[in-house]
Formats: structure tokens, sequence, C-alpha cells
């Protein structure tokens, strides 16, 4: 079973790395580009039948750090 | 308008991140875990009514190395 949990900065966490992303973007004339953020996101192969748990546990103890991050998960197929 | 782009390396490519994840899992005991890639994801606001070919266009030439990498977008309202 495949599964992805995506791991991004809180609101109101300064994202230094999106930030000069829209810099560089902006001084390529992409000029629409309003914000960027960067977040991690993890593909997951895994060999549970209802991994729900198990994505929700690994995302909070292992992959974010809770203080400055949130995380989102879902399973593909 | 809100966007997201995901870059994650082809298959084949190797991951010493996603592998180093794998490993640090199953030493905690998470041993149904068969497989860890990590990739990059970007959510992105951006003022364009229809940003699909902008999106697909930073995606190509910025924020993916198409040597190694791949990617998708997706807008999301």
């Amino acid at each position: 079973m495949r599964a992805k949990i995506e791991v991004f900065l809180k609101e109101g966490v300064l994202d230094p790395q999106g930030e000069t992303i829209k810099r560089a973007l902006y001084t390529l004339g992409y000029s629409s580009i309003k914000d960027v953020r960067q977040g991690k996101v993890f593909y997951i192969e895994l060999k549970d039948k209802n991994p729900q748990g198990i994505l929700e546990e690994i995302a909070r103890k292992v992959l974010a750090n809770p203080v400055i991050e949130d995380f989102r998960w879902e399973v593909e197929r």
C-alpha cells in the first residue's frame, strides 16, 4: 500500500527557503507569484492493510517537528 | 489562487535520505514500512486565473532538476 505524508511549516513560521524561491521567481519575470512556501513530502510503501494509525504516528513522532511543523497524510492505493 | 508543486526523484534514482528514514523507522519498530522516498513540495500563492502554464513552466525550469527529478502540480482553489 502506498501513502504520502506532507510536512510543512505552520502558518506564521518564517520560511527563508520559500522566500528565496519567491524572489528568484520574481527576478526571472514571474511577477504574479505572491508567495512560496516549501515543505517536505514522504512517499511511503507499507505492508499494513489499515495504515491510518501508523501514518499518523510516524508523521507526529518522526517526520514532523510539532513545534514548527504541521502534517497531513493520505493513502494513495 | 493556491497551487502545489511536488518534486520527487525519478524511479531508479538513489535516495539516501529516504533510505536513512526507512532504516530509522525500522529501528524504531515500524517494520511494516517497505520503502520511503523523500520529495519536496512547494505551496504557491499566485494571482493568475489560469495558472496551468506558469506552474508547468516554473516546475520544469526552476524547481525540478529534469535529469533526476519528476514533478506534478495541482491547483488547490
